[in-house]
């Protein structure tokens, strides 16, 4: 061993020690005839005394900014405490050092305010690891594996490793394929989800399963979407939907403790997916905070069951409402002394092509005792003071609120509503990271409508059961969609799943459904996805055989870990909790992956590359 | 849920408790009017009695083999107790049950002696993850890596995930490729192993990392391999071989300890390489048992400062050993007394294909007391009774010992005698499944000699480094070899590297080495194998790079975790510790995978198919 303690380990009650340590060197200060390094590992930072004695043997082996150096010495209290660190009281009086290998001046500090720009981080990433930034990510996120797996085993769950090299079944978003050598012009592809052999597992009597698992899709990156990610993936048998939400819920809680220390004791809130779309216009609402939507107007084909908010309807006064299909808007609390520079700005970051909306309509609500009446808008022309308050009224405005109204399609309005929100919830700090706040979104449809194919597709993937009570309408009903334009009409569009997703902070962190566990069922379902039956028996004949043979019922769940480690750290991005990620465009710029293979290589896989 | 409790949880003391079970049906047995049915789980086997009452919705519901059942009924104590099972004392009168699923008759039986030959039950694997043997297999490797886990967790190692995309760096073994589709032209490719990214943690001071992580090998599958694989990976920084050592063996000794109940208290053997080829004839020795080898000829070469076990060398008598240029033998205890039928049969295994030697000859070291003289050989003819004493003598063969002895080429010969040793060993029940027996073989060969290409390559991999006093050798000399016959000459044969292999009763079940960690040396080891400056740079820069900034000493290890449960669980075969294996042509027949894919979706990956 190299050291006898580690930068992290020396405290007051070890002066006159004798020890060795070996670490980077953070940074070297020199006073005079004597040198201060501030030696750093993993553990911490502890600071070096090399007196007038070494000078000579420091200048013939000059040190400098991340050397890795071994010294010995004896631990002395320091006259100058440093508080901020734990090994502040103590230094160390070198009495030998050895250089064990030299560094070139880094591309950037390794520093927590590093002057490196990402590209440059991600091509020095072993440098940019260094970084206590970086390194307090990879340890949370060591912390939530090791909280959620300890959880996992203590309540029966077994890690069955299931395999990378599958069948390609694309169904939804594109696979990744392995040429096969041995087998040529076959691929084989890597895993989207272990989703299939979990659901094996469960037939084969496994009862409670999860991995920590890598998986992989081949899809168009958005910002922070990485082609390889990793699951928390569980699966258990003789279930119903309740025994998940409390199980997993105590897992979230769990890390929560483990973690953050945090005691989340209070129920996790639950909503179904329509009163999330009407309240917050998306099906992963941020609860951190209120802000609900008010529905003004909407298609009744939309929101069967609801009612506007205004009992009457809006009054018929305003073309840009009387036009739009669809108005919605909200109260902003404590707004309503905005400018009008204020106003416009928050106009044009509606009308900004990612929200897509023409304009934005507002009311304020002033503050009582103001002079000018209560109410001031965008549209004085067309609503009287009266109708302004029964609209403020029903948006559920308060005096100082200020009221925001869009107008516009249903779809595009509802989410650049829900958009919005979250923008000004953010601006009003009312989403703080350090806030967590947990809810179950619940009922999801079972279809979704693809409109290229006219066609429905699983919004959660096929091997989701619908609710029991629209089983029949799901046997008794064609899937074929005659009027595509009418096709909310059709009667698959009200099918509910036995699906469940859980969010925090408005990120969806895990999502998950009670499975089909039967033949015929499960065969229906590939049909309404417009699978033909070979081509159901030739991706899924497996699992359709595996069924005949004793499926128990049983149902899971997985978990985003990067993202939930993102999110328990207080980050938007993944790609700060990923120790070697990928770039945008799918690539690593450290290794410069992926790269050309020898034609050698493409010949023993018996392919060839394209001209493009 | 679907059940109040398992099938292994009922005991005495729960008599006249009202309960819902859930599970499979094993096996229904009628008496009269009573049916038996017993119902089984991931947790045991309950007895259930169906009685007269429930004959008629037994009849409209009749039961199966397989089928998933509901039952509800109270716990009674059993007139007829089964002391073989934990539930034996008890049975569960039912009052009403479920069928929750119906099973058609599996293609083979699930019992521990199933009548599924090994290609069904690939194709079945569901099923044939119920029996019970692999079920505790599984059991067993999940118990392992928790083991693992908590042992290196418990000793400051940090689980950090490493990516599956990456570069392409053939070297030794076939890498599997993956086509990117956003960048047309390239590839990235399935880790072999976390190497290069344990070692570039190292240099970014994670100090302590360990991974139970699947790695890929595109080779041509011998018995017992997988294209897909698990490793236990760890690396350490700041440390020496022996601190490796020290940890590893606790490592395992603790997995004795969880897993087996096993206290291996013992020191841990050690063992050179090059002891290990003199003693045993091969690098993974199973020292459960001695039969060690006698040299009693062999090429200087090989072993430059061993002595022959006969001082004079053998009697130059017999023509087969005068022209052999390797004689070894074995004293196999106990045998002197085999017939001619047995030695005959010997004979014909060592020439088998696999053995591949011409012949054997034996002495047999009879009884004290025999008539017929002490000696009986099958070379009488050559050697005298005293010349047939001191071989027997220098075999260190006692009264009653079979003396065998093997004589050709070196390399096949000491293979040869090592295949009998083993075979001896497991003839006489030397090799106890249960019985388990640690060696740490050290001081390997760095490079060895590749014939096709007239080169060295790395016998470990490029980043062992070789042990301190022989850098210098391998700095100063060039690695051309000029004389291919004598390529043992070169003094690149003789360098030793700081790698080491832990064994385990004949199996290698983990390796590693302490690394090099200087650019310069890196690259040295580059150009020693034969790589360019270029290639070195194209493949490998963002590691010589990494070493520039400041990388500290470091070392680890990996362990074959299929391998080391197999082991641990008395088999041979690790397809047996694998939930979904592959065949010997690397296809997993249940998926029927690989398979070919969409001609669009090559097209997307700019690939085609080669006319073969």
């Amino acid at each position: 061993m190299y050291r006898t303690h580690t930068c992290g380990a020396l405290r007051l009650q070890d002066a006159g020690r004798e020890v060795t340590l070996a670490g980077w060197v953070q940074s070297i200060r020199k006073f005079g005839s004597i040198t201060f390094v501030d030696l750093r590992d993993r553990y911490g930072i502890t600071q070096l005394l090399f007196d007038e004695a070494l000078n000579r043997e420091l200048e013939d082996n000059p040190l400098g900014r991340e050397y890795v150096l071994q010294v010995k010495g004896a631990v002395a209290e320091r006259s100058n405490k440093n508080s901020h660190i734990p090994t502040g009281d103590i230094e160390i009086h070198v009495t030998g050092f050895s250089i064990l290998n030299k560094s070139v001046t880094p591309p950037f500090t390794i520093q927590d305010d590093t002057d490196g720009g990402d590209d440059l981080r991600m091509k020095f990433r072993y440098l940019d690891l260094r970084r206590n930034a970086v390194k307090r990510n990879l340890e949370l996120r060591y912390a939530v594996s090791r909280s959620a797996r300890n959880y996992l085993h203590e309540h029966g769950f077994m890690d069955i490793e299931t395999p990378f090299l599958i069948k390609s079944t694309p169904e939804g978003a594109r696979d990744f394929v392995v040429p096969s050598r041995m087998n040529a012009g076959q691929f084989y592809a890597l895993p989207q989800s272990p989703q299939t052999f979990k659901q094996l597992l469960m037939v084969s009597g496994y009862d409670r399963y999860y991995q920590v698992v890598k998986c992989f899709r081949d899809e168009d990156l958005r910002a922070d979407r990485q082609p390889e990610f990793t699951q928390i993936d569980c699966e258990m048998s003789f279930v119903e939907q309740e025994d998940i939400l409390h199980m997993f819920e105590g897992l979230i809680k769990r890390i929560f403790k483990d973690v953050k220390n945090i005691d989340y004791t209070e129920q996790v809130e639950r909503m179904s997916w329509e009163d999330a779309m009407w309240n917050y216009g998306n099906d992963k609402p941020d609860i951190r905070f209120g802000m609900r939507i008010a529905n003004l107007k909407f298609p009744a084909y939309a929101f069967p069951g609801k009612k506007p908010a205004l009992a009457e309807g809006l009054p018929a006064e305003f073309k840009v409402f009387d036009e739009a299909e669809t108005v919605l808007a909200i109260a902003v609390p404590g707004c309503s002394e905005y400018s009008r520079k204020q106003t416009d700005e928050l106009t044009e970051w509606v009308k900004r092509p990612q929200i897509g909306m023409k304009g934005l309509a507002f009311i304020k609500c002033l503050p009582e005792g103001n002079s000018d009446g209560a109410f001031k808008s965008s549209f004085d022309k067309f609503y009287n003071e009266q109708q302004l308050k029964e609209l403020a009224g029903a948006v559920n405005a308060q005096a100082g609120d200020l009221v925001l109204i869009l107008a516009g399609a249903e779809e595009r309005t509802r989410k650049a509503v829900s958009e919005l929100r979250l923008e000004m919830g953010r601006r009003l700090g009312l989403r703080k990271d350090d806030a967590f706040k947990l809810l179950w979104v619940l009922d999801f449809p079972l279809f979704e409508y693809a409109e290229e194919d006219n066609r429905w597709v699983a919004r959660h993937h096929p091997f989701t059961s619908p609710k029991p009570q629209d089983i029949e309408t799901m046997i008794s009903h064609s899937p074929v969609i005659t009027d595509a334009v009418k096709y909310l009409e059709h009667p698959y569009a009200r099918i509910k799943a036995n699906a469940y997703d859980m969010v925090l902070n408005g990120n969806e962190i895990g999502g998950g459904s009670i499975r089909i566990f039967q033949r015929n069922l499960q065969e229906k379902m590939f049909s309404a996805l417009g699978m033909s039956r070979d081509e159901a028996l030739h991706k899924f004949g497996f699992l359709l055989g595996a069924f005949e043979y004793g499926a128990p019922p049983h149902g899971g769940i997985a978990f985003g870990f990067d993202r939930l480690c993102a999110i328990l750290g207080g980050s938007e991005s993944i790609r700060d909790f990923i120790a070697f990620p990928k770039n945008n465009s799918g690539r690593d710029t450290m290794l410069d992956a992926p790269s050309t293979i020898d034609e050698k290589q493409l010949e023993e896989l018996s392919i060839a590359l394209r001209e493009s």
